[in-house]
């Protein structure tokens, strides 16, 4: 079946759930339900005030407390937390899982993930690792958008157990989501998504501390866009560190280096070398 | 005379010289006509095709390449340049000063072109050292906005040197561009912009110089948002550097201990620190 070419009414699945209804998650639902990628959305949450507000927003049809309940029956689930809660998550889930079922994840790290829940996932359950890039610092429910995935990309974790008819339908579901699909291997999405993500992120929150308790009502544009992403979800982030922490570290470390080159440079006031600096680092920025 | 109140018709300045026809000087050549705070607006470039443009633009009344020429008669000189060339710039047109001018720059340092105006200029000519919080990585006339300045915090530099009347009238115009108006020592300033706005910049330049090489064509929001500000321009840039190069310095190296600290807690695994240093990066910028 082609579901790219095929008429709106025929669904992708039959029922989808998404578990974590966050940004996300919540968008997810929207998005899944404009497209009419599925006959049915259910929504899981641990949160009472999250369920009532998904259900005022209208981001999936109906919602649950209870994880194993709204997985039951599925032929879709979607994993939306924090990357060590998604393992959690699977663990508690793959007792209930429908034969034949396809699950991702929306983890910012991948090889943890996709290692873990591969080797717990029963027969006839198959899992493919999703990286959604198209967080932001703002999370929860009251920034949900159907349209935050149009465009951006996802990045498919491919491994010598994935099948393959379950990757090519994962692949056309994030297209239809609106965003551009690339595969790659796990190791490889970690050591890429550590530098282009979260080492700014690193960098953003360390500018933020070294700048703790002095005035920053002066600060201006420069100051908020290097920062802003340090004003994400700590518990997000945190695992998203533990999960790639060699990489991260790694990455660091050639930061430090760096800056070391430059302090140095400013410290024996070093016209030539300040400049080059800066002009190496706009060449970068500009071929963005 | 209280040119606040006064009507629109009663210009505060007869002759206005703005030198530097770029993102700042092209931008305040509007903001100055549009509220009519002076009688002629002169701009004076170095280069024939930003003469050609500033007119093309309407920037400002008369352009000329001769700043001598430039500066003859005015009663009002506004220096907009890389920060050793408004040093140049003081030095090449102490001559030709008017009796009672009133001068101001829009450089990012202040402590090197304050010490080396004051120590040149002839009597009856007032230096006030001015820095608008309103640049961007974008520069030229192509970006002139009349309203860049707006609600943007200028900061004023006092000294025992400054001539009272002459720091109240440049209080004042820059309220009427619409500016908020903080007035300080020159290193003072210079040392709260290192952090607030310096040290941001040596961090995006070096975390594009540590990305050099690889594949960019993935990065998202949080790459582009950090990497942002080492667009700007190296000549800018090199010089704001070198004349702020000891609290820069200084700034690199404890910014480098904030980012030790996390590798270690990476290194260890340590799930407790990280998360402790990622709240504290996200109560710093949440309070911006």
């Amino acid at each position: 079946v082609d579901w790219q070419a095929g008429p709106a009414t025929l669904h992708m699945f039959k029922r989808v759930t998404i578990i974590g209804l966050g940004l996300i998650g919540g968008s997810l639902g929207l998005a899944i339900r404009e497209r009419r990628l599925a006959e049915e959305i259910i929504g899981v949450s641990r949160r009472q005030s999250t369920i009532r507000k998904a259900m005022s927003l209208g981001v999936v049809d109906r919602v649950t407390l209870d994880i194993k309940e709204g997985v039951c029956g599925s032929d879709f689930v979607i994993l939306t937390a924090p990357v060590l809660t998604i393992i959690e998550i699977a663990k508690r889930i793959k007792g209930v899982l429908k034969k034949g079922v396809i699950v991702t994840d929306a983890g910012s790290t991948k090889y943890d993930v996709v290692k873990n829940i591969e080797a717990i996932f029963p027969n006839g359950a198959s899992f493919v690792g999703s990286h959604p890039l198209a967080g932001s610092e703002k999370s929860g429910l009251n920034f949900v958008n159907k349209d935050l995935f149009k465009d951006a990309y996802c990045l498919l974790t491919k491994t010598p157990n994935t099948d393959s008819k379950a990757f090519k339908k994962i692949k056309i579901f994030w297209r239809r989501i609106g965003m551009r699909v690339v595969s790659m291997n796990a190791k490889q999405h970690d050591k890429i998504i550590s530098k282009i993500s979260h080492l700014p992120h690193a960098v953003s929150a360390s500018l933020s501390n070294t700048c703790r308790g002095i005035d920053l009502s002066l600060a201006a544009g420069g100051f908020k866009d290097t920062t802003r992403i340090s004003s994400g979800s700590p518990e997000l982030w945190k695992d998203i560190f533990l999960t790639n922490r060699k990489n991260l570290a790694r990455d660091i470390n050639m930061l430090k280096k760096e800056l070391s080159k430059l302090e140095t440079a400013l410290i024996r006031g070093d016209e030539k070398k300040i400049l080059y600096f800066l002009k190496k680092a706009k060449g970068v920025r500009d071929s963005v």
